[in-house]
């Protein structure tokens, strides 16, 4: 079993490096309070006994050897944050796999394969895009180059940051193929709590598609161009953000749509902006109906355009497909829920994770806990105490139920 | 008769400071470039036989002494532009008003009443707010200690700008009641160009409405966040948008509506916005439409946003109500048209101009000369030299007819 006290406590150890004034914590990727988080991770998994290992994307694996040779059943998540994020996102699920270690430990328990406690660089993408960078390199689904070269806000390369942390490891210490990969997290969602359930199964990760519109008319005088001349990208802009989201209404749930940016140019309240650019992020768990409702949009917004006089450019800025877990895996939650006693529910995770990337390579599964009022990407963020310990017995249970199959 | 030659080449001489490489001119309020330009206008006003005063906000008067004293026939307009804005918005009107004195000067006509040629301070507003700042305190219709504690974006107050620049004169050389006001300009539109027509006679200049809209809802995750917790701004933001517009279409060309600026934050890809902030600028030659419009424009949003769970805070940005021109200064200038046989159209100004204030305190009308395209406040503004001609033609016959009535 999980001891409580001294997990909450490394849970609050932890948050304590980059906290903000408003009960968050502010740590981008390779910040000095990343470095710091990092370090104390390392020390706290050489005490763990694990032997701490770093590959070139800088992430981190704390290893402990099995009765049997070959690659290890891995866990983990990632220690970054949003700025002023929360406590747990994140955190939370690698401080539940070094709970995990802990007990292993502390009871000399002798495992069949080697398991492993894994930190993924760069997982928000606050800092350098795209997110999840460290994990869809370790499993070869990007190069490590493209990586190096990313660039933050202020022109600083990954690569650079990475050599700078002290955290630039080796290539071969990637764990490129684990024997499987299970990841808990917070739901960040509102869905657990409404439903008064403690643990979600999570069966997969929807698809995502993200786009940028960029619409270009012509910038004229608010009080002497007659509509007839008027070439406005703003008012394409509004009308085709008002159909997306009657995409969304009209999809019953099926459809997440959401335009979390948006610009014009030149910006003056008595002229005509000449150029408007925003973006769309669409998500199903469906993802045939999400490349429907992509065609959709843009059908609907050519004709838009051309009726407009407005010029449109489109880019893609990232496409994940559906994701789903493996059952058996499922399976191993549901029965560590059913043998303790926790309330869980089957649910998809709207939101993207590592294990995305990991699923591509090994048999993969997600376990949520309950997140107050949804939020996340916060400092409001929070999961009772009750709960996060709960998640943690589930991960333990989970781990020693692939283990012995 | 004006002398083409000569004004055309101060038009160019005028035009080349601050010019842009695009053809323009860069010339905001008070930077070294108008102080430049405006030494250069009192160097030409004296040479013209002028006497220079300049106010208590850094309007400049040439003034002309007439066989009776009393309050002088002025005209004018303005020496600022917005940023990359064009050679002939505002310093049209000031070097035909050159031109008028000039050939009065070299025929040393001598005239019943005093002239005066304005320059008035900061007509565009680009640099400071609001815009025409320099007429609404001449004619007392705005207090000059509000005026001088505007600061521009760098955090420079007008008042300290005044004084640096050198043209800082004394309250008690304001013209705040002129016997009359007659303002020479671009049309800034297409509407003459497109009818064919060289000379505007303007009616009145249209009542306008700007507001600032600030929209608050909760900043949560594109993807954990299911539609009924969702409290989106830029989803009620863009329908909002949408609807003036259609408020727009369906008027006909009463109501011209746009949509200038808008921003949301905190702006990323997969975060629904917690607050979108956009501009309404209203305009309508019916004044009284244009209020309903409000009305209707503000209702229709009270019931979005209270159905979107979105809260909504508005500020009026300006308010003008229709300004009417005297018709006895429209039948002077239609006079000197069909003299001198040029086209003419009567029509109203969808732009704000100085006569606007000057329209409060005394007779006032405005000649507009064609804009190629429609095109202005920006590099490409262009009226062919011919149309500029008999605008100052028309100035310099309704000038003399003013003094003869
Ligand atoms: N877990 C998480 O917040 N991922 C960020 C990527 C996304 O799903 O938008
Ligand atoms: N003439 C002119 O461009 N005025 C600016 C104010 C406005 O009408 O928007």
């Amino acid at each position: 079993l999980v001891r409580s006290e001294r997990f909450l406590a490394s849970v609050r150890d932890l948050a304590s490096i980059g906290a903000t004034a408003g009960g968050g914590v502010h740590r981008l990727a390779l910040s000095p309070d990343d470095i710091r988080a990092r370090k104390q991770m390392v020390e706290w998994m050489e005490e763990a006994g694990l032997t701490v290992s770093v590959d070139d994307m800088g992430n981190l694996y704390g290893l402990r050897p099995g009765r049997n040779p070959g690659p290890p059943i891995l866990f983990g998540s990632h220690v970054d944050t949003v700025p002023f994020g929360g406590r747990f996102d994140g955190a939370y699920g690698v401080l539940a796999g070094l709970e995990v270690m802990r007990v292993l430990h502390e009871h000399r328990v002798e495992t069949e394969h080697p398991l492993g406690l894994a930190i993924f660089t760069n997982e928000e993408g606050a800092r350098f895009q795209p997110a999840m960078m460290g994990s869809s390199v370790a499993v070869g689904k990007w190069p490590v180059e493209e990586a190096y070269a990313v660039r933050d806000q202020e022109g600083i390369a990954f690569g650079d940051a990475l050599q700078a942390s002290g955290f630039l490891g080796e290539r071969r210490n990637r764990i490129s193929r684990p024997l499987c990969y299970v990841e808990l997290h917070i739901e960040q969602g509102p869905v657990l709590e409404a439903a008064g359930k403690t643990i979600g199964i999570v069966q997969g990760i929807v698809a995502q598609s993200w786009h940028e519109v960029v619409l270009e008319g012509e910038a004229n005088h608010a009080g002497t161009t007659p509509p007839s001349r008027r070439r406005d990208p703003l008012v394409a802009a509004a009308r085709w953000i008002a159909y997306v989201h009657e995409m969304a209404e009209s999809s019953e749930g099926a459809l997440l749509v959401t335009c979390g940016r948006i610009a014009a140019e030149p910006g003056a309240v008595n002229v005509i902006p000449r150029k408007v650019a925003f973006t769309v992020d669409l998500r199903s768990a469906d993802e045939v109906r999400l490349r429907k409702a992509e065609e959709q949009m843009f059908a609907w917004g050519d004709d838009l355009c051309r009726r407009a006089g407005v010029e449109k450019a489109v880019r893609r800025l990232h496409w994940a497909p559906y994701t789903p877990f493996a059952s058996g895996i499922r399976e191993l939650i549901r029965e560590s829920c059913l043998r303790r006693g926790y309330t869980f529910l089957e649910m998809p995770s709207g939101a993207g994770h590592d294990a995305q990337h990991l699923a591509g390579v090994c048999e993969t599964g997600m376990i949520f806990v309950p997140s107050r009022e949804g939020k996340s990407h916060c400092e409001e963020e929070f999961s009772a105490d009750g709960d996060l310990v709960k998640g943690a017995q589930v991960l333990l249970d989970t781990v020693l139920g692939l283990d012995r199959t």
